[in-house]
């Protein structure tokens, strides 16, 4: 590919509202543009990295046994009522009517699809377990799109979904899944992920694991211990609470606290540390407008997924003082008024702890010296609070760290949700009929290009690894107006490509300083270099992208069979890695 | 591939609702499964095939510098307000509100996004010709979607666009798409099409072609010449009238026609033919409601397209009587009482004509002996009737063929519409600006799969050319409770695998009939029976799909090598004729 040709402009300056590496990077190197909120056209180079993305997920997911297929993108309701999703699913899934009123929507993630293509075609235990996928465009209707490829609304993804006739097949199988999108991500070039247990969110299941690209522009937050490898999405993080004081408590006593609300206001009026106090967040349901309130130690924070899970549903923000006269910042846990079917919870950081202050459940007081053991003997603790920084590991014991992540892939085991919800089933070897159980294994293409450009890009540009680089060459002769340099790089092109080599080859009569610097925006691995400085010693400059500072001065004549291994020997580094051989 | 574990069951019976063979044969053979009105699912021998059909297209594209890119299947109003057609198309096009209320649509075509990626982009007519494709999922919210993959309403396309600063290089690059597309579907194996001129419908400009599969089963009308090779479709085919009566009218005569309102039945009535009658066909504009009224002669049709064209407006029906107060049945040429703004068109049908019927504008009356010289002798004649079988080539004067097709691609000329629309420009050599004219180009990837279902299969089944097939051999081992049979089956397997063919192993214990039935069912170009009879001679029955009745033994140890030597002469044979070699 010639440069000047190429369709994508290198832009010099940041663009407006793009903070983050990737977001920047691919728009200043002519790889994507923005069309909407969240919606992104690809220029060339983006789509042939995406491709090959692809492919390799292809080559991973059919080792697997996958077989590709493809769903619609758009779906009739009926689909989608049978497993209660089009009413479950909110404002992120695109709904609307066709020409003949009929109620349609855009697929956000394809179980009904993949159950309405097995019912029927899969109708003997003989026909499973099976794993079918597709690579295909979902729009999913963000309320914050951002950062680039990121986070966006309409993305290309490769979802799959397994089905089963055991518990312990999916076992087994979901085992190998998991193994291979480390393969995947490997064999991508990715280095700093982890696999973390996940939420299922609008899934359904049990167990799912989500790959982590380790960085600090993720928008999740994850809790990983040093030692045993234990990790965790922060929103179902378990972890050993911090000690506490757990001396006997004095008697109770109100006390006046007046505008002192918040924790930290009350701490400081009182002269107390927050891990002293139990504090109130409140919500209701998003179902049925129930009050919940849950009561933690006042230095945690709450886990609003697990508190939502505890109450099978969303939760949304309260008036408490308008919806239910309760007094906004003195809700304690004593002589609490609650209507009846109202949700109290009480988080595992309270745990037999004393002396705590606790709101009075009357305005401007608050009452000391209460006693989670005397004054709270029946209390069912459960997990609601996030994990701190500083807390200890449930497996081992080492003290677990706090970092972000970028999701770039998902599993999860369904169970039979889908498969009984719309009446799929198979006929058993003991003449039972039963439903199969699923898994499903999502990846987003556009992510991981963003994710790998977050991990290898440094201040001067992007870095691709040789396995999905738009070009493995970045050609570059200086001063091109010389008849020697324009005639050996037209040559060296022509010969580059007859080997199979990927090359971009920068045709371009400009300034030695523009050439270099694309070039190092673009991110091709290796950069050859000619001029008229290295061909009167009969080389070219050849060097790595990133290793910008050890160039190797390689003769032309030795030029494409060097290059070559060097591409190769790139490639090899890279599945060794993937194959685990030097790990 | 085991056929086991293949997603996807063969069936017997004509499925409810299929009429045509590629709906009813890709049903039956378990390629695809409909998912609503115009939406399908494909199940993993069809996606096999789609992504063959897009292998070669994509080699095709980037051989004549096509690069590829990605453009969202979701965009933004704002685009599509910008050349006019978020209001222009009418509800082909799915419109829907996002969470933020922003009006968003379903793309139908990307020739906004297209320069909306160029804009910016290419900035110099030295960035320019360049063309850009992309292959992506689409929704056309069609009215009647039918015949499987024929017609529906979500389908993969290729679509690709191209950008020029001359006429003359547009004409000179679209010459060269004309010409890749026609390797294209060579490549595909089709045989049984034809390049026609078009018609350009909502895209707008002048030059246009679609390349037709023709086969009665067609929705298009085609009209070509055997000897010149015109060949156009129907919508805009042009011809010479056949001869007709000239010689002098008679005095002008009312006549009672009475209940007589068709042509036939005024025909009937005065006992005449009606090639010696004009007729008027009514209409009013969809844009603002005008009286449109077309005489033609009485045995002509008029072609719609084509007076579309004349009153650049889309046409309804119309009740003449209750909206014009005109006497339906008796409208005619002499006399005519319209309102201002009525259209009047006269066809060219009636040119020169004399002694001609014509309604009297009066009921039941018709006016005999009319006259076009000399009493409408100012009349401005226009081309907008079908061409008749028996008229003949304006060309060549050979009589013309009428014939249906199926559009399996097409290439339009657009001009500057969307460049000036959107503000384009590039700057000239001279220091002008200049908007850029496009040219765009696009294959549906599911109707070409369909089509040549249409042009290939038999009674039996599918007949896949080896270019697109989903496997090249299907291995059909009869009688597996054989312990010889099974041992040399799974080693053939084994090694056609190793030898890089695609395999489909017929890997069950059935019945030799189902096994048969199944191989031509699902259209395997190559298939290998050994069973216990073929072994005792030390041979595998090799027979090409099509061509079940001239088998070839092949010793078991010649196999591979043999089969290796087929399939290349299979690929070879269709290289040679998209080269056109054998042309």
């Amino acid at each position: 590919m010639k440069i000047s040709k190429l369709v994508g402009k290198r832009v010099k300056e940041t663009p407006n509202n793009a903070t983050i590496k990737s977001h920047i990077l691919l728009l200043r190197a002519g790889y994507i543009k923005q069309v909407g909120a969240g919606i992104f056209s690809l220029l060339p180079p983006a789509q042939r990295v995406s491709l090959k993305i692809q492919k390799i997920i292809r080559e991973e997911m059919n080792k697997i046994g996958g077989q590709e297929v493809l769903f619609p993108v758009v779906m009739p309701r009926e689909l989608w009522d049978m497993s209660g999703r089009y009413s479950s699913i909110k404002e992120e899934m695109v709904r609307f009517k066709d020409r003949t009123g009929h109620d349609m929507l855009l697929g956000m993630t394809h179980e009904e699809a993949a159950v309405h293509m097995m019912m029927n075609t899969a109708t003997s235990h003989e026909d499973l377990p099976v794993m079918i996928y597709q690579i295909q465009t979902k729009f999913r209707d963000e309320a914050r799109p951002r950062g680039g490829l990121i986070r966006v609304r309409e993305f290309t993804m490769k979802d799959a979904y397994s089905f089963h006739t055991s518990q312990e097949d999916l076992d087994v199988y979901y085992k190998k899944v998991y193994d291979t999108y480390i393969r995947i991500y490997k064999r991508l070039g990715f280095k700093n992920f982890v696999v973390v247990e996940g939420d299922n969110g609008i899934m359904g299941g049990k167990v799912s694991h989500e790959y982590m690209e380790v960085t600090d522009v993720g928008e999740d937050s994850l809790v990983i211990c040093p030692k045993c490898g234990y990790s965790s999405n922060m929103e179902v993080a378990v972890s050993v609470k911090d000690e506490n004081d757990h001396t006997i408590a004095g008697e109770k006593e109100e006390v006046f606290t007046g505008n002192a609300h918040t924790i930290e206001e009350v701490c400081k009026f009182l002269e107390i540390d927050a891990k002293h106090t139990a504090k109130a967040v409140c919500y209701k349901t998003a179902t049925d407008g129930k009050l919940v309130i849950a009561f933690l130690r006042g230095d945690h924070e709450i886990n609003e997924s697990k508190l939502a899970k505890q109450v099978k549903s969303e939760l949304e923000a309260v008036d408490v003082e308008e919806e239910f006269s309760l007094p906004a910042g003195n809700i304690g846990m004593l002589n609490l008024n609650v209507p009846e079917g109202s949700h109290i919870f009480f988080d595992l950081s309270l745990k037999g702890l004393e002396n705590l202050v606790t709101g009075a459940n009357k305005k401007d007081f608050h009452i000391k010296n209460v006693s989670m053991t005397r004054d709270l003997p029946d209390v069912n603790y459960v997990d609601i609070s996030l994990v701190k920084q500083g807390e200890k590991c449930v497996r081992c014991g080492e003290t677990l760290n706090l970092t972000r992540g970028i999701e770039i892939g998902n599993i999860f085991q369904l169970g039979t949700k889908y498969t009984k919800a719309m009446g799929m089933k198979v006929n058993m070897p003991d003449g039972s009929a039963k439903e199969p159980i699923m898994g499903c294994y999502g990846i987003g293409i556009g992510r991981c290009l963003a994710s790998i450009v977050e991990e290898k890009a440094d201040d001067k540009g992007l870095i691709w690894p040789m396995t999905i680089a738009p070009w493995q060459v970045y050609l570059c002769p200086l001063r091109l107006d010389n008849e020697n340099v324009s005639a050996i790089a037209d040559e060296l092109y022509k010969k580059m490509e007859e080997a199979g080599m990927e090359v971009l080859f920068d045709d371009r009569n400009v300034s030695a300083g523009i050439k270099l610097t694309d070039s190092e925006l673009m991110g091709m691995p290796i950069r050859v270099v000619i001029s008229p400085k290295t061909l009167s010693n009969g080389t070219a400059e050849v060097t790595m992208r990133g290793n910008e500072k050890e160039p190797l001065f390689i003769p032309i004549g030795e030029l494409i069979p060097e290059l070559k291994v060097m591409i190769q020997d790139e490639i090899d580094d890279i599945e060794e890695y993937a194959n685990g051989k030097n790990n």
